[in-house]
């Protein structure tokens, strides 16, 4: 009956036998039809970083390891110091795990590996009994109650956000001024006196003294504080359970530590730290309650879960950027392009609304810190001052192409340098007095090329009046110097003044030695223990180059009126942050926004894009890079291509841990000390005890429904136990039970059971979801890429034909497989699974 | 082992049959814990339009039909006359079950009808050994090729959709000129000769003209030019198939059309048709042919597929919309809003491209035709003009506020309003001659209004260098009339007058009279057979009464320099647009695009914001009114609330038709014949003949893959049968044998079979998906409105416990759970499915 002209391969219905694996003779076949794919080896190292794969136990070997663990069990059991006794023992288990698996030293910071140590977060629903009792019980008002609590929540978000904003803001202008003050008196006078070796050290020592502040803030106080916060937002809002990354606490460090390196004078800017802020503050906003401090104030019990939480969470992202550019439109195409699972507009539209309320929030306290109570249009309220009129001629699209061009083969020469730096920092500065020191020297070495600057250059001219210290030295009087006047400022405002000031404002020695100076400053202050941003330093170089292509257009054709040095530090900018960063619809918004300006929207594109697709070339954009450096399994976009040769049965893990309907505690209790697993499959029946029947695998059971870890620790606690009946029949058994130790559940260590209990039996059916997601083992890889992207899953059960569960697939397994393109090729490559990078 | 305090309801976990209906005790005791929602009842109409439910026929019944029609078979097969026999019955047992089907004429036009005639675009690839072949034979470089080509064919779209949105507006201003130059000359001759009445007839005869052609464009030509556009884009975008709404042909009525009808007068826009298209060249483009016109050029065939063409489409649309408006950034979003299943960077930054590309063509035609070219930062240019300077204070903020609330109320007036007109004419205005009869009526009374309104409105002021046709009627010399200045252009130009003619340029009488006038003409016009727009009359109404308020400020607030009738006027502008069509992200931006100022962002955001909020506590957006009229199933962003009681077992439709993985050609072609399905199950053992077995309902066989009926049409008509394994020895059975037919797939009577042809066999396996997503029957209504809506499904499986078939859930089975949030309360109802509505 076989059709000639048609191949066969490796798809699987209609086998009766499930061939989980295609044969070695088809893979040849595959393999040589798949033009430049590498051949996906697992190699010895990768195998045995996988204890899924590597452990062959199945359900029955549980049962054995049950029985054989009774008596660890039971010390566990005598709670107390046996108790302890088993945490240590618990947390030794996995220290070991953790130390042996870890990469060595010399092949940390690489691109391809990828740590076990993330998990993800529980987008989808967990719908069971329990929660659909809660939804009848409560019926449309609740909702309608809970819909208006979403709007107050995101409101309020917007507003606090907006106030930490401000508070960063306006403490690093009052700190700079009181440093700039007193800098430009020692100056002014050490070029009297001849002490200016004096300034020189107060500002090494201005510099120095903020940064250890950060350091400490970024790398004692929360590690997590360290960095921009923007690539561990986009981490949170894949879809990663980031350690720590929402607290608290971390908000504190860092805010305090980004005002400090500011001021520091370092190559840094505050956005990025604002963006996180926004997120810290909607995740404890909306939970109603702190879990650094130990507060719960009993509101919001209902958004206690992943889902909800990480929507708020965006609505916080998105009102960060609206606070720290003043871009409300942008800080919603941010969040999206970083988070959204897909477009839904009842979520839009709250992210809007907060990122509006923190626009509106920000520009009233700043208005009113400007002296202008409630001119909410005032343009000093643009980041970078506002552009007025921006006109272009056509022809101009080619140097603006060409500025693209360039802005992207910087970009990537800096991502490039940055790489090889915090490959060298996670090798070789791990300790945080280390990362201190770096830190503190890397300020002073600020201090010293400004000064050397401001010393050598010779560029003299009349004092401008966006100088708030000019500082004369060996100028003429009524001049200033240049240089020192990019210096005196933070780099925000150096921004605005090449953006802004009068043609000739800047020589071209000034421009020349400041762009590659802090060209070089920035990609080193960069990955630093300290918080610190990204943005502004980018732009601050772009513009800076920007603003001698500028000049030079000035030479050529003199007499223009289109010729604006400051339209070009403009497009310099973007372009060397579009080179750096490599986002496009939401950097062009926010870009725009930022300026003020709708009309020039149509270069600032394409030059983005340009050097979008010119640093594409090379590497990835730079939070990609920290990423996939830190080893986070961040989901990309699309599903590899080509990926359709890679099946279920091959992405997924075996064996699989399956627990019955109503199953022992001892079992339980067993299963949860030796696994790490977040989910386990429920089955109706276990499988028979023959070894290789004659199917290719054993299945694990029928699958009926799926329990995560996180209710079972919570049964466990709450001796949720059939033997209990009589002491649950008055207490409801509802989801608040659940809610309440969310987001950080139980661990076995904290459960305390008698040894009576072990002998009880837990009926797990009003818990489970009865219709977990599920795929068949010949399902292909994009296929369950698609599932995991939309819907947000954290794993994913695979059966074969008769609905048996024979895998399990998680987001590392799909994560592993990455797709380069660079250099006009594509090639995938499997990365290597560690249990931390 | 039942634990108290736990209450078992409906899950069907661990039932040992499945109870695919929860028993009717069970479902008293959810009704009455679910608050407001109406009980869901199927009443008698509705159950006898549901066939896929009422005609109970397993698998086993068409084989016995099978038999039964095996006459009938044999005449379609002896081919030629018989074959248009069959075709003729075929199409008369359509007829019949269509005219059968569709509501008594006074149902129509209500909101709660859903036709089944609308199908749904197959956004999910159907993954089989063909296109893994062809995966597989071209590799990488075909990737890198495709992705290249993708590139390239949005950019020829963004120049192309550039190109006709520049037709459209430079023909209509170039006849406008005409039209308004003969009005004048006549106008002022009947000043001077007491003449005015044949003023009066030509005016009536020149806005009766053109939009006779428009309604015989869009009556008769093609009727699904009539209308707006965008909310058969929407539909598109959202995945539905609307028949013929990417034609060619449908563009050209819907370009003559709009030019048609803005010239004739009427108070339409052309931006509704701009985007539209922009999705129809796209479509055309991306495609590689046309239908309409039979060419084929043999490129871009690895296009042909309706995920691909629908992500075209996208980009098609948001060229439309900076086209129209100048506004890329926009336009991404409107598509976006519409659009995305989920938000992928790929396919958002093609958009974008697109996008960019078309506004960068427009503003370079257009620039040209200003006669300033390569000027591109010409603010002419700008839809609306630029508004340079619009400094608001804060307390500014409480009028802003209330004008949202009356646009919000006037729109949900507006809206209501014209339902009940749309309503009217699906009832009586059904025959083209009637439709084009009304739109000469509106257009001629168009006329009569604006002829009376410059006739008794006694309004005289200075001739503004803004007018370019100053009627002076009986005003002194050197002064105009200016209720004639608003109505002497398009309406697009009298939007851009009420922003920027200084203080005092309008009279109350003239602006209250044109509101009101305007208004209830807009309101009327909108839902006629003609192509038209609905954003520049709402803009226009709402910018009319804007500039009352604004003048009303002006008179409060003397001497106040924020006081600014245009700026009011914009705020008006945006209440009402926010208030009628109820969007928000895409509306903000493409409104702050358009008038090219971003200070002014957070009053229009804050003022659609509220706007919407009122408006939506009455009614839906006129867009969607109209599209619920038409009774398309189109897909709501959540699922219904508190859905979670409703489960796949409810939803599903019964019996499912399947087919075995080696079927006859006799049992496919009477199938394919009774049935209208798009995809059949196929299983591996068809069901025993038992009637009712210990289990509660039968199944249909195990579920090993789905294979479409296009596949299915293909196959027959290419007759690959096993018996002709020697013809097809030499070809190749591939992909491009299905990509030939697409998008219009053979129907059956095309298919010419002899009768030794149905003794054969066909082997589906190597073109059926073998892993269909599906959910087992206890899936509940969210979770399985999650997969449709973030996977783009047009049918998913529903099997058992055992993986076997028990039904099939469409898209349309979950849009007809309706759920309604109006006046303060949401309540569920469940739509009524016709044939057609």
């Amino acid at each position: 009956m076989k059709l000639p002209g048609l191949e066969w391969r490796s798809l699987c219905p209609f086998r009766s036998t499930i061939l989980l694996v295609p044969d070695e003779q088809e893979m040849q076949v595959i393999r040589s039809n798949q033009g430049g794919l590498k051949e996906r080896t697992f190699d010895k190292k990768n195998q045995c970083s996988q204890n899924y794969n590597s452990e062959s136990l199945s359900a029955q070997d549980v049962d054995e390891i049950d029985g054989a663990s009774s008596s660890k069990a039971n010390h566990l059991a005598n709670d107390g110091v046996e108790t302890d006794n088993a945490r240590n023992a618990n947390s030794t288990f996995f220290m070991q795990e953790e130390t042996a698996q870890r990469p060595p030293k010399e092949e940390r910071g690489q691109l391809n590996l990828l740590s076990a140590a993330y998990e993800s977060l529980d987008y989808d629903t967990n719908v069971n009994s329990v929660l659909l009792d809660e939804e009848r019980k409560n019926g449309y008002p609740f909702v309608m109650k809970k819909d208006a609590m979403r709007w107050l929540v995101v409101m309020v978000i917007g507003i606090l956000t907006a106030l930490v904003a401000c508070v960063i803001d306006i403490c690093i202008r009052e700190l700079s001024k009181f440093k700039y003050h007193w800098l430009k008196r020692y100056t002014d006078e050490g070029v009297l006196y001849g002490t200016l070796v004096i300034a020189f050290f107060l500002w090494g020592a201005l510099n120095v003294g903020p940064v250890l502040v950060a350091a400490i803030m970024g790398s004692v106080v929360e590690p997590m504080a360290a960095g921009s916060g923007i690539p561990q937002v986009k981490c949170y809002l894949n879809g990663v359970k980031v350690p720590r990354v929402v607290r608290i606490k971390t908000l504190a460090a860092k805010a305090t530590g980004v005002i400090m390196s500011v001021l520091g004078g370092l190559a840094v800017g505050k956005e990025g730290p604002m963006i996180h802020s926004g997120a810290v503050i909607a995740a404890g906003l909306s939970q109603g309650k702190t879990t650094s401090f130990g507060f719960d104030f009993k509101v919001f019990e209902y958004f206690r879960e992943d889902h909800e939480k990480r929507d708020f969470v965006s609505a916080g992202a998105a009102a960060g950027v609206a606070a720290a550019f003043g871009a409300p439109v942008g800080g919603v195409l941010f969040s999206l392009e970083e988070g959204a699972s897909f477009w839904n507009q009842g979520l839009t539209w709250r992210v809007f609304f907060c990122a509006m309320v923190s626009g509106f929030t920000l520009n009233f306290v700043l208005s009113v810190y400007n002296g202008v109570p409630g001119k909410l249009a005032f343009n000093g309220l643009l980041n970078f001052g506002k552009f007025d009129d921006l006109t272009y001629e056509i022809w101009e699209f080619v140097p603006f192409v060409l500025m693209g061009i360039s802005g992207g083969l910087l970009g990537a020469l800096y991502n490039h340098i940055n790489l090889k730096l915090t490959a060298f920092r996670m090798k070789y500065i791990t300790r945080p007095w280390q990362k201190i020191l770096e830190a503190a020297f890397v300020a002073f070495m600020t201090a010293v090329v400004a000064f050397l600057m401001m010393y050598i250059i010779d560029d003299c001219r009349l004092i401008s009046e966006e100088s708030a210290y000019p500082i004369q030295m060996f100028c003429r009087e009524g001049e200033e110097n240049a240089a020192a006047a990019i210096w005196f400022q933070t780099p925000e405002e150096s921004v605005r003044s090449l953006f802004h000031e009068g043609s000739g404002s800047f020589s071209w020695s000034t421009l020349s030695v400041f762009f590659v100076c802090y060209y070089f400053l920035a990609c080193w202050t960069y990955g630093l223990g300290i918080p610190a941003g990204l943005f502004i330093p980018t732009l601050l170089c772009g513009a800076a180059w920007g603003r001698i292509v500028g000049k030079t257009m000035a030479t050529l054709f003199p007499d223009q009126d289109w010729v604006d040095e400051g339209k070009y530090a403009l497009v310099g900018a973007g372009a060397m942050l579009g080179g750096v960063v490599r986002m496009t619809l939401s950097l062009t918004v926010i870009l725009m926004e930022a300026v003020g300006n709708i009309t020039f929207g149509l270069p600032l594109m394409i030059v983005l894009m340009v050097a979008k697709w010119v640093g594409d070339y090379f590497n990835e954009g730079l939070y990609d890079i920290h990423i996939q450096m830190t080893g986070v399994p961040i989901m990309g976009w699309d599903a590899p291509p080509l990926s359709n040769n890679i099946y279920a049965s091959e992405v997924m893990n075996r064996p699989v841990v399956t627990l019955r309907a109503v199953e022992r505690v001892k079992r339980i209790v067993t299963i949860l000390e030796k696994y790490t697993y977040n989910g386990f499959p429920v089955v109706d029946e276990l499988p028979a005890v023959s070894g290789e029947d004659e199917r290719f695998f054993k299945t694990f059971g029928r699958l009926r429904g799926l329990v995560l870890r996180s209710q079972l620790t919570v049964l466990l606690k709450h001796k949720v136990f059939n033997e209990n009946a009589e002491v649950w029949q008055d207490k409801r058994v509802d989801i608040h039970l659940f809610r309440e130790s969310y987001p950080r559940f139980y661990t076995l260590a904290q459960v305390q059971l008698d040894p009576e209990d072990l002998q009880c039996t837990i009926d797990l059916r009003p818990f489970i979801n009865p219709s977990p997601y599920s795929v068949v083992a010949c399902s292909t890889l994009p296929r369950i890429f698609n599932l995991f992207r939309a819907l947000g899953l954290r794993h994913l059960v695979v059966t074969n034909d008769d609905n048996e569960v024979v895998g399990m697939v998680t987001r590392k397994d799909l994560v592993k497989y990455r797709v380069w393109k660079h250099r006009g090729r594509i090639h995938m490559e499997e990365l290597i699974i560690y249990s931390n990078v």
